[in-house]
């Protein structure tokens, strides 16, 4: 085996793991702590009941609710130009993956400088970032565990990848208590994420025995749970989702990703979709690329999905793949890309598969792909 | 699920990379490092490789050569005051447990002050460590990986389990290279201490899905590689070894462990037996125990053991257990006590068990043991 890396943070998992906050930020050297959030998470209450819980550690703070769906590069410049003038000295995050993204960029904008853009792609961030604590209101981003960060470049109308370990948050927080608040629609589409987390974390070029474990894990997991956490909303079903989320992105932070993350990246950054919404469309269509690619760790994947072999590598790889579509069926989720973009889109998708072909994602695809290999997958999900 | 916590170092895993420990110290900081060894590991030539990656980064370093097995108090309060006296400020250390525990306990003692035995029990350390770079020269151990640190007090004759988050290190380095210049018999010591770290972790009241699936994989990769590494000694099975372990130990330095490592700690430090030794005698002897207590998780490691179920849970733990001391018969190890202890010996086996009922480790048992049930046990094996 080559070299292989595994960071992670230290996780704090469990029901009520949000009131560990304070004692966090305490342990961080925290005097005043930098808060990023969302409108959402603060209507839902969230972030009255985070700052209550520093209150009482005695720690003082600056909120910062700047926060959209697929962050900007404006709101990451903005949100470091408070952190400093605040004099703050640790950062915590609650939200989904937007939010968390947001206080990543801050934090390395407050301690390197510069415009977000200089750091896009990987290991291009020098100085250590200060403190973090991430505490996740979904079950799918991977933002509060992983090295990675997405931010939007609006100018160029691109997702930019920032990955690198220094992106690892000290401190992950991850209570299934706030699922509760969440609609159905957002539990689908974080489950479906980190579905394709799993998925394509298992099957990328750098994937180590470490990763692996957590990716076929959460594979089961999240088949096994999301439709009774659809159905019954039951806390146990979403707990389980949970879990499989924070399994999924301790793979890809790890391994990274493939093929569908460099399209959804480059797809949702042209047309702002969110990887939920986009990852039912493409996902399948890439693994059968990918099966042809690397037959035998797909049908690894097959047999966590059918739970048993069916035939030969190349058969249970597929069996696997046609029950994932069913999976999704039933879901009642977009599975057409036509169902998303009108005709008149179409046009768009050469350029996007060019740009995809660069995203650092693609590297680890069995085989990085080519626009031409991309640009028939959106036609045959068209 | 009641609120759990998992905590590990950064790993970087894999044949050469022992060639990053220079860059890792940089990493952290280092100017002048703190090297720990023993005279084994020297002798076969990891010191000087070390020495002269760290020659070539231009880290200066002082060398703490006094490492013995099962590493005792004093040891450890000599290293601290050297690391203070040679102003030194990060600590690498390369070798089994010992050397690990006892750069541990030096790193404890250096900034904490006092002596060692006031840090004996769970999270009695307040102040930060120096930062430290673990590289493991064996597969069992998982002091590279663990919060745990045992020391032996020389005057009470007992192995302190000291037990912290803060003794998690920055980094562990695992280098499979390494293992090919170990004796069969280190590897069979170190292989089985990863099994009951496994099966001891997994059976543990506080373990968690992220524990869990470590322990399991764990278990299922020793069986399966062990003998082959024995026979063959190939990389490849002395590097699944080298996973194993690493898993084994992301599981128990998060989970804890049971009343069987209670026993080995208060017997070891008794009589100076290794855990490679001990365990081949108590395990199974402790496993048939705890699987009156909880038979449907100790099925689930039966499971993993046979393959496959076998009939009800008692009856596949049971059918579980039984394969498993064929396996550790085939080792040609040690399994009953009157082979290590002289008859004479027997009477100190009383007091031995009381001391055991008060280790940390017992706490975390399906239900803590006592004194007179460890007491059975060790006839029962004698």
């Amino acid at each position: 085996m080559d070299v292989t890396k595994f960071a992670i943070p230290e996780v704090i998992f469990g029901r009520g793991s949000i009131n560990h906050a304070g004692q966090c930020a305490l342990r961080l050297g925290a005097k005043k702590v930098f808060l990023v959030s969302d409108s959402g998470i603060e209507e839902a209450g969230w972030v009255d009941k985070l700052t209550d819980i520093l209150k009482s550690e005695g720690i003082e703070w600056v909120y910062y609710p700047g926060v959209t769906s697929n962050p900007r590069d404006s709101e990451v410049e903005l949100g470091a130009e408070l952190y400093r003038k605040n004099g703050t000295d640790v950062i915590i995050a609650i939200g989904g993956g937007s939010a968390l993204d947001t206080a990543k960029g801050i934090a390395i904008l407050a301690s390197n400088g510069g415009r977000i853009q200089d750091y896009e792609g990987a290991n291009r961030v020098n100085r250590p970032l200060p403190p973090m604590v991430l505490i996740t209101t979904t079950a799918g981003s991977g933002s509060d565990i992983s090295q990675f960060c997405i931010i939007t470049d609006v100018q160029r109308g691109v997702k930019m990848s920032i990955i690198t370990r220094t992106l690892v948050p000290n401190i992950s927080i991850v209570d299934p208590l706030i699922l509760r608040t969440k609609s159905e629609t957002l539990i689908i589409h974080s489950a479906v994420d980190a579905l394709a987390h799993a998925i394509e974390s298992y099957m990328s070029t750098i994937s180590s025995p470490f990763t692996e474990m957590h990716s076929l894990k959460a594979i089961d997991i999240i088949l096994e749970s999301l439709p009774s956490a659809i159905k019954t909303r039951s806390l146990d079903a979403l707990e389980q989702l949970s879990v499989a989320s924070v399994s999924a992105s301790m793979a890809f932070s790890n391994a990274s990703l493939g093929a569908e993350h460099a399209l959804a990246h480059s797809l949702g950054g042209y047309f702002d979709m969110p990887h939920g919404v986009v990852h039912p469309i493409l996902l399948t269509a890439v693994m059968r690329h990918n099966a042809r690619l690397a037959p035998e760790k797909m049908a690894h994947i097959g047999k966590v999905i059918l739970k048993k072999s069916q035939g030969n590598n190349e058969e249970t790889a597929l069996a696997g793949i046609m029950k994932l579509e069913n999976f999704f069926a039933t879901l009642g989720v977009h599975t057409k890309l036509h169902q998303e973009l009108s005709e008149k889109q179409k046009q768009y998708l050469e350029p996007i598969c060019k740009v995809a072909v660069n995203d650092a994602c693609n590297l680890t695809n069995p085989q990085p792909a080519t626009w031409n290999e991309l640009h028939n997958i959106c036609m045959e999900v068209w």
